[in-house]
């Protein structure tokens, strides 16, 4: 296993500068963002980081499936787009050579993250004026589609060498970005599919609560497509979304979840990803020396 | 099933103005907190209780075990400590003749609710200053302790008829306040002790999005303590323990739920708990009338 940047992690810095500053720190990979590989060009991305002899671990992100269970045309048009846009997602990742296209599955139809519920949040279901509600709560639905989704997307990416990675996220997110909320359940919806087309996050903010943690690392075996870090801060912050802390300032134990990841057979790169306003406002250069130190003293297992 | 206030829902109110605000809404039973009948004293409460011809659904709240996690002296008195306070609760749920005690297990030993972390926090572990650290993030070790709390309170609980009800509470709060995150996990600690001495509490808020939420319902059967209901606020208040809204206001399709309850063969009081700023700032009056309609249209089956 080998440290790769999320290159969120240094956020202020573009992907050519995100590139020079994993030479710079010695780091073999990077993890990419879209809209981030977008502005730099994706053509231009890719020369980078190959003259650079970096490994892209992951694409971020796919998914958003969800939108597909909003009733009647708007919900057939949400999830015709939204497969365009995984189709676009999977041939971009397939340019980087990325290792995986992480999948944050959308949540509730019609929800969206920091904004006010729609018509409905008010009265209870079934006092308003009839027709389409802007959101849903209809959760198995929802999951179905994810289903539905990535029927369609797995053989698409598979044609293209990509592998799809299902990231459960934290269960705060489930009614705005991921109705996915454990590994085991990301690894039931992999299941149809060959291990090489649709994997799985293991990602430790969003799974070192789960009581069946261990468990689910070793029935995920070589379906674990990306192991991400970061810790999970206490109190959280008022936006939740930052409440991911470098290694060793939260409250996560690591070791034994990365030695769990490792005896399940992974031999990919460890990515970190911080969300986190003050890592954000601090020198990258220095985020990077940290990081580095952290993932020696905290992460790896002794 | 019936309707139950639970008095933090009409927070304003002391316990005598609750039982009242019961009876003239016509409800049957009322579930209570430990320092408002510490307020209102126990012989009292009880002797208003039994006046206004209530059932007190829960006694909130025993728990808090893991705080025997810290090393050494300081963790084996705060054990002790721990297990004379829970005692002193069951003595109290067996004078108000309570349904069950809820059982919030506690979080990670040393970890405080919205307080930050101790010395560890900005340091890796093992860094810092040799010596008892103020926190510890030894999460499968804090389950023990629930473990061997329980093994300690059930027998003396089940001597004094009462009923021990664990209630998981949703993964955000494994830091500070429950190393119990899942339906399946509350059972599972269960398991070692009569039914009748430990059952689970169902809270809609903290179980909604759980993948095996019906599959575990069902599992629980007759261990099913405590129904309650409130509602998940999407976007969540920067307090996060204030997101319960009312029914109706939040992202949960409660009626699945209340039916997937009622078929696991629960027949008792379904109790309404919201911690919610506007809420208590509201009419109490108000509020209970909002409830029971909410709870006629958006928890029970249709």
């Amino acid at each position: 296993m080998s440290l790769s940047l999320n290159q969120w992690t240094t956020r202020r810095w573009s992907v050519a500068e995100a590139v020079d500053g994993c030479v710079r720190h010695g780091l073999e990979a990077i993890g990419l963002w879209r809209q981030d590989v977008a502005e730099q060009g994706l053509a231009e991305t890719v020369k980078l980081v190959r003259a650079a002899g970096l490994r892209v671990s992951s694409l971020c992100r796919g998914g958003f499936l969800t939108a597909g269970g909003l009733p009647g045309e708007e919900g057939r048009r949400a999830f015709a787009e939204a497969l365009d846009d995984n189709r676009r997602a999977v041939d971009e990742a397939a340019e980087l050579g990325a290792a995986c296209l992480v999948m944050v599955v959308g949540g509730l139809p019609g929800v969206r993250p920091g904004e006010p519920l729609g018509e409905r949040s008010g009265q209870a279901p079934g006092e308003g004026p009839a027709g389409p509600s802007p959101f849903s709560r209809d959760l198995a639905g929802a999951r179905e589609r994810v289903a539905e989704g990535l029927a369609e997307l797995a053989p698409y990416a598979g044609e293209r060498g990509v592998r799809l990675a299902l990231e459960p996220l934290h269960p705060m997110y489930c009614p705005d970005r991921a109705v996915i909320s454990t590994l085991g359940q990301a690894l039931d919806l992999s299941l149809p599919f060959p291990p090489q087309q649709v994997g799985v996050v293991v990602d430790t903010f969003h799974v070192w609560w789960d009581p069946q943690l261990f468990e689910q690392i070793a029935r995920a075996g070589d379906r674990i497509a990306s192991y991400q870090v970061c810790d999970y801060l206490h109190p959280l912050p008022a936006d939740v979304l930052l409440g991911r802390g470098m290694m060793g300032d939260g409250v996560i134990d690591f070791r034994p979840i990365t030695r769990a990841v490792q005896e399940a057979g992974y031999t990919g790169d460890v990515e970190v990803e911080i969300f986190n306003a003050d890592v954000w406002a601090a020198d990258p250069d220095e985020v990077l020396a940290t990081m580095k130190a952290r993932y020696a003293g905290v992460v790896l297992p002794a």
